[in-house]
């Protein structure tokens, strides 16, 4: 398992007119990120939001794919699907990790937006690498992290920077692409795992 | 403009029991790949299906964010809707890519299968940024694209390669993450534009 968790954060975001909000989940991103973190070895990513109803429908959709019918259709899902864990805050994903791996996780935003204090890929990656302790690296929902988010981080991820200046990924392939760059192409067994990764 | 153009292939392509078949169009596949294609400025993704009421329907999803309500409400999604073009088949794609550039394509496919001919990614990269002529990469949907595609091919890029054997990705994801490493990461001028594509 690599020392990165990843999650996908439904409230604090922003809506459209850049109000504050708990925005809906919506299934396809449960599906986009379990995949994206079973082939990046990723071992949680947390479905945060405090909306009731929202958990409820991510965890009946969770339990259809891990047990059962959905199980026997397609076990490939089942095993994407096994990583996430639906929980109310932040907060409460960070103890989580902290239960799990006994270290302080750093905790890393990303945005869409142009910082000048931002970490670039490459650091993330070295620091990865290192090992020293777990990072959660955080998605925005809807508009993006609220901005009070910001401001209880250790550090943001450079936006990933479109060829033309477009840069409108959804955050599901936003995520996929920085899981390539931070945890893709490290050293392989014989056997094609990947047992350490390298800086760059 | 890039010279690599994308195709989401919706037949021929394999169901689940092997069979060949034609698969439905997922709408959030449309919005995904346009801006994923906008990201890396992609000139066209064509959207491939031979099924008239899935044309239909692609039309009107892209009408709707390209025209009137949609792009007034958000106007990146027209941005990125309208790099999208509906076609009856990969020859069709292959055909309107001779007519817009004045040269033969080179054709790709993707597969999530190890094969010892395929291309590598940074074999890939090397061609076009050599930019002889332009590429059209295609991706399967539903469980990827059929024998019959392969046959027909210049190169078979190579699959991504999970940390640790699991190749689930969506496809959505998938092109992403391709985009990323084909096009990504280039020359940029002083206001940030990518100028030119590097070899590595």
């Amino acid at each position: 398992m690599t020392s990165l968790y990843i999650a996908l954060v439904h409230y604090p975001v922003l809506n459209r007119k850049g109000e504050v909000v708990a925005s809906a989940v919506t299934s396809m991103d449960l599906h986009d990120l379990g995949r994206s973190c079973c082939t990046y070895d990723v071992p949680v990513c947390y479905i945060v939001t405090p909306l009731e109803d929202q958990q409820d429908l991510s965890r009946t959709l969770i339990d259809h794919w891990c047990e059962g019918v959905g199980r026997e259709l397609q076990c490939d899902r089942a095993e994407a699907l096994r990583r996430l864990e639906v929980v109310e805050s932040i907060a409460e994903a960070v103890e989580d990790i902290r239960v799990r791996s006994g270290r302080e996780p750093g905790i890393w935003a990303t945005t869409a937006r142009e910082r000048e204090d931002a970490l670039t890929h490459q650091e993330a990656r070295m620091v990865l690498a290192e090992g020293s302790r777990p990072h959660l690296l955080l998605f925005g929902t809807a508009w993006g992290l609220a901005p009070s988010v910001f401001d209880q981080v250790d550090g943001v991820l450079e936006a990933i920077r479109g060829v033309n200046g477009y840069n409108h990924l959804s955050v599901r392939c936003a995520a996929a692409i920085l899981m390539d760059r931070l945890l893709g192409a490290g050293e392989r067994d014989e056997n094609g795992r990947q047992v350490r990764l390298l800086p760059v």
